[in-house]
């Protein structure tokens, strides 16, 4: 079932994939319903980072960064980089190099459930990439996987072309047909929590805001 | 057992606090020989906070925050928030609209044996949370915890009331009515770690400041 | 076996040693075969740090930083500490007084299997340190341990006066003997890389570059 | 996105199921080329036990089990249970009252990527299930989740009605439609290591039996 | 504060004891709200073994188990050894001769959140042990801890007297005040669930058994 | 550095080497002075097993099982393969197939710092493998490794021809030459501890055998 590459990808449209970046992580994966979100030990090799893009999925056998020279190719403007090893591995599969190339090409990121390297000459180059580990163990060119396949990265699924939102908090992957969908219930969560901040700011209570009172005294909270 | 909400919680003197977060982390766990600290795993989100409080404990199920609000309450100028969930977990308690409540409320920070979501947005507010991981993953409001209540936090008994001091060598607890007492040992402390100081900048060994040379060579150090 | 402190150590020539620390720990790692680096779980306490330096090895019992006073006083100019606990352990062995005494000795940095302290102030006085954890945890001073014997920190094994690289991407160890013929490799590679950074930085694959299409098409990568 | 329960699930053909159980994972896996696998954390409770059967998939809140109950309903003869918590979760879901329950349904066994527990009953019941882990701790009954919807369970992707085939090597998943192609390869696999087995037995090299030897050389493998 | 023997400890009443012991750690857990399991890593050295004992608490440091002597002292028949290092480790503190010396005092087992060693003998002499890892490392005994003395152990706060329950789902420990109260409630816990087990082996479910449908179908459960 | 296969490997004397695995684990590591253990997490597929053979070592890439044919044409009658991966990895290298190999060759047992598969059929072979992980997971043959060269598995440096032994305690190293010397001071503990065993099943305390109370009483145990 490897070696193989998909070369046409249906991408979600640029102003719906910016948008999702300007919301964020956490309000995405709300507004879609809490789902989408990869594992808690994806980190960013820098703060501050935000970022979206259409995914480029990879799945590498461990050890083996053959296929990102192969996925590179398939890289158009505003694209990230996603990669998903067969078995776990915290091997440095990508590094300065790879970077140069893929910002070349216009990718805006790398998601990486492994490890991956050069991270200050990544961090002066401003190429953000959201890893299972940092480590400088190098990587083969031996085996084949497939480039544009769906893949399971830090227990998500992921499609090829799939909205791929990362930031401080996290990635979160938002299917390519509902990323409109979700943008709009992202911005209209937004305007929500906008007032209910201003509120909170000035004092109120949640228990207040959100009327939750008669709820918990019906479930039995007792205060003493 | 759950359900409950203790709403006096006897707090230690504000002098006291606040001598304790000079002191920091390292020299308060010294102080009171050893004892109190949260397990390794618990980081700040950013670096160079040093914040000290009161415990406002919450103790939760796992994916549910509702007690949080209920806890915020509760939370007088100068307290700390802490939480310890009732089974392990990395869900993102805690974002930037409850800690937008908490600051009107005098908060000076979260303690979380669990995930914690928005990070851009609190390292932006200047609110310190010291967590076991950062997380977008969104919980749920429908199960009681209990408020006040002594809690077992990432490895540390924890009373309402006493004295949380955190940095970036992670969380010290101190027992509300020790507080004075060890406060006084960790000035001792700092004294006597001056004078220290200036003897090993000058270049004497701790082989002879400390005189360990007897004792190592009674014990049976050979130098070959 | 414990209870030993060599104090003849064989170093490495100290431009040698500066030069492999310019190379940086992923081009040495490669330079010298991908073989010599610590494990992942190894980070820097604060990021941008880069040293090498001639390994004064540690050998220490579970919870005893004795044998870190007793190696200080075998610093030369230019070394870096480096210990390794007898069973896995994440206490807080060395902090500020310390560092500071081995900084007057003239150490470089510390690399520590275990946990490490103080690191606000570590951070302060620029001394970098790569450890397993950060912990507050106390230590004693009641059993021995030995001082510049082979060691296996962090998965690899350091013999004294092995030359340590360190920065953001990790810890690699060169054999003493080595040194010399990993710097004239490493440079060797720095020189090709910077050829490929253009290219690729020009929009070139690395596909082309490196002529990787025949080898894929021979090994059944279909293009879809 | 939550609150589903699909009723409606195509199976595979009985026959073809209870073959790739015969098979058991370590072939199944490898007939249908290295994908399918459960991560390693998943364990059996007991040792021995081998099944197959049409995956009921769960996924769960965590520390909250309704939805087992919800699946029992949607269970047939031959099934299996697998459940997701859609965060991480240890908690102990499943006990010897579901399994009761769930035997009474025909079902054949349960994944689940958390905990169970009475380990000692579900052992003396002959119930056979692969856990994350074992854990006593409680579960609440307080928020949906869904039936019979995708899921992805400790990394693979799973449909309900993909068998679901497990032993002591773990747990792989196959697709319901491959179901017969992938035990048709399993079955020449099988065949083809008879004679291999017979082979090495009598003390033949693995490196003449699979021709290894030119390919070694030409790599450079050198005999010292 | 270490240095510590209480030599005067509480215990429950035997009866009490052992009927805890007979309704096993997931009844109790239930029986006492959901309160006061020890961590999912706690595990049997061997299958099949439940027990319960008035807990002889050590807190000792890592890598030195000078405070088992000390404890073994302090037994009455019935009681259970729990040892808490003041810091993580795995070092086995604990074998078959402590184990011969514990038996000859009429203790039942061992806790201990760290490593247990020997483990082929233990089980040849039927002593079961609940440990963190099973690791042949030594410890030393230089260092004092104390006995007797509240501590957390694998996330539970457990004071000296208070009921330890083990079996193959974890242990569960009970203050030593409400012991008698629990138990009442393991029972009738038991003799309901002894009812249900009945009807669910007959086929009804759940979902009817406890009349779970109209709520499900209040929080909007559709069924597809 | 890799593709070496080393093929003369001085061994132990057989009749040492025996008297090892009798000696076993625990105690052998005692008597070389507490050395030589690889890490806890190497846990053996099957209780109750307990050998000692001469290392065959190999070093194999992450997901890479070439390496293993290799060893094996150098297996000697009494051997023991023992495999470190060059970097993390729990794929499973080495099944029923290799094993029926090794076996023809003399093998006695695996060491693996990676996974291994078909447990079951390895067990009812009565092969033991004492691994970090079991996995159904494949492995290619594309990378060379090298095979009797010195290794670090699981935290220990183990060079072809040292001693292996390994039980239910976990797994210990002892250098070929230090063999004959470890073996009698093995003899002298096991003699020594045989009385004590007698005394402490007697009631006897550890504390009196050993006389511990005077410096217990020095260093300021109370008891209260």
């Amino acid at each position: 079932m490897t070696g193989r590459v998909v070369t046409h990808v249906e991408r979600a449209d640029a102003k719906v994939i910016d948008g999702l970046a300007s919301a964020g992580v956490s309000t995405v994966h709300e507004a879609q319903g809490r789902t989408g979100l990869l594992a808690a030990y994806m980190r960013p090799i820098y703060p501050g980072a935000r970022i979206a893009g259409s995914a480029i999925t990879i799945s590498a056998p461990p050890g083996d960064n053959w296929m990102v020279h192969v996925a590179i190719e398939q890289l158009k403007e505003g694209d990230v980089l996603l990669l998903a090893p067969t078995s776990p591995c915290t091997d440095g599969y990508f590094g300065d190099l790879l970077a140069t190339s893929a910002m070349a090409r216009g990718c805006r990121g790398l998601i990486i459930d492994a490890g991956v390297r050069d991270v200050r000459d990544l961090t002066a180059m401003g190429f953000p990439v959201w890893s299972r580990a940092v480590h400088a163990q190098g990587t083969v060119k031996n085996t084949l996987g497939s480039v544009n396949v769906p893949v399971v990265c830090a227990g998500a699924l992921v499609n090829p072309g799939d909205v791929v939102i990362a930031d401080d908090d996290g990635v979160c992957i938002v299917p390519r047909a509902d990323a409109a969908a979700v943008l709009e219930k992202a911005r209209a969560r937004e305007a929500a929590e906008e007032t209910k901040r201003k509120r909170l700011a000035a004092g109120e209570l949640g228990l207040d805001i959100y009327d939750m009172r008669p709820r918990l005294a019906e479930l039995g909270l007792r205060y003493e």
